[in-house]
């Protein structure tokens, strides 16, 4: 994508398409077994007895992922200083291999006080099901952004 | 650390020492390849006309090694049957190879109206570095937990 110059190109209400991805069974099972080594991100057979019914990504890896495409979109690698915090949810897991549409909002701008050169930028994360628009990450998060 | 039963052994106000951990620097660049290839994660020499003055882990790092952390040390294995989300924020960056200390406080537990055998806890994961006190994570998390 075209790297936004500037947060003063960001709007409340701006929705941007970042396209779509998928987690490779290897790879949840990796990340799982360094950063989230529950049964049911980690074995195929017992995940089928947890509440998902099956194996499942973890939700940090879901929400690493997201935040991985983002990154790489090159929309906001000019304008970005650092990430304040987020409120998230997952209303249902990401199984390997299921494809998610991802679709970045902007929430809110507001400009910093002590800093002109900056602002406060909230964005919004959501990540859909392809098939079936099931909804496996809806994330607000606040960035530093540059003027 | 011995693994609870049931979720009627938490109470709020409740508070587990956790222990110690670091991010080796060569983990911090592994995770930021992967999933926050931002300056500030990868490559020192530019890290350091960032915000951060320095090269940062990403607070999604961060994150994922407190839950890993967590996962690992057994208390939860029992009882845990999913996350549901979180509120979460980076007070001050986690440099590589620097001590922090994991404290896991029990905010809220609540009945689930539909399910009775499970119930609804909220757990606040304080990372807080060990040399200066200053807070690297603050996240207060659902969970869904067995009785």
């Amino acid at each position: 994508m075209e790297p936004l110059n500037s947060l003063d190109e960001l709007s409340p209400g701006q929705e941007f398409d970042l396209g779509r991805f998928a987690l490779p069974r290897q790879e949840v099972l990796d990340f799982a077994r360094r950063y989230d080594p529950q049964y049911f991100h980690l074995d195929e057979e017992a995940a089928k007895g947890s509440t998902f019914g099956g194996l499942v990504a973890s939700g940090l890896h879901t929400l690493s992922s997201a935040i991985g495409h983002l990154v790489r979109s090159g929309l906001i690698t000019r304008i970005n200083l650092a990430g304040g915090g987020m409120e998230l949810s997952w209303p249902a897991p990401m199984p390997p291999d299921t494809e998610v549409a991802f679709t970045l909002g902007v929430v809110e701008i507001r400009p910093s006080r002590s800093k002109p050169e900056m602002g406060i930028v909230k964005l919004r994360y959501l990540l859909k099901r392809v098939d079936n628009g099931a909804v496996v990450l809806d994330a607000t998060a606040t960035h530093f952004m540059k003027r």
